[in-house]
């Protein structure tokens, strides 16, 4: 059976769609990110369909079940690379999406998802960058 | 006709190869690849085959046109995500892709790329710590 692999890359999970949703794909993709969501404490899950022609309403389901589960196991879920044809397509059917967010391309989808981390949590870094512009001055 | 999608992340190009390579595809992934180096100027190319029952002499011979392309192009690649089961059908058929680096996953497959770059170029970051460390002290 064929099977979307899923890949870490830092706090992300990347799945790159390329083949034919089918239920049994589908349902072994939703396993399969669960399970490394999990596995790997990953915050963020970034679905690229760059590679995806047409995008259907079962598509469309299924990437919002993906979005749903991610949320219950706390990570923000992105699609990415939508072609604008498809983009014109799935309004035309009624299908907008809802509750997904989307960026233009992995690397806004990054962005979206790193800015998204550091506004609930507060950016660490930042933090530390600071102690370092305003250095302790010892008076002689 | 089916196309392999090329995702740029940072200063690498990402490619998950998930559909059979016949003929079209993978000359077409190689123009694509090609145009992609130039236009972003990446120094480095990532291709997963972890969702690759079988690799044969086809796809074996199309890994090292792609590697080869790319070094061209100023480019290094890594192949990540080969299955036990390939690689040792691999060795079996012959077939040891000479020429061809690869890494367990993208993520150590990132390493090895961001190493390489900093042995041949030295590590630019390195400087502007150092500099950051030792503030320039005015007497008063």
């Amino acid at each position: 059976m064929e099977r979307v692999p899923v890949l870490k890359i830092g706090d992300i999970l990347l799945v790159s769609i390329q083949i034919d949703m089918e239920d049994q794909v589908a349902l072994q993709l939703q396993e399969d990110l669960a399970d490394r969501i999990v596995s790997t404490g990953c915050h963020g899950v970034i679905i690229d369909i760059s590679a995806l022609d047409i995008v259907d309403s079962f598509v469309g389901r299924t990437l919002a079940t993906i979005a749903s589960i991610s949320r219950v196991l706390d990570a923000e879920t992105v699609v990415v690379g939508m072609r604008p044809a498809v983009a014109i397509t799935l309004v035309e059917l009624g299908l907008s999406l809802p509750g997904i967010r989307t960026a233009l391309n992995v690397e806004l989808g990054m962005d979206l998802l790193a800015r998204q981390r550091a506004e609930e949590y507060g950016d660490e870094d930042d933090e530390d960058e600071d102690e370092a512009d305003t250095p302790a001055v010892t008076a002689s």
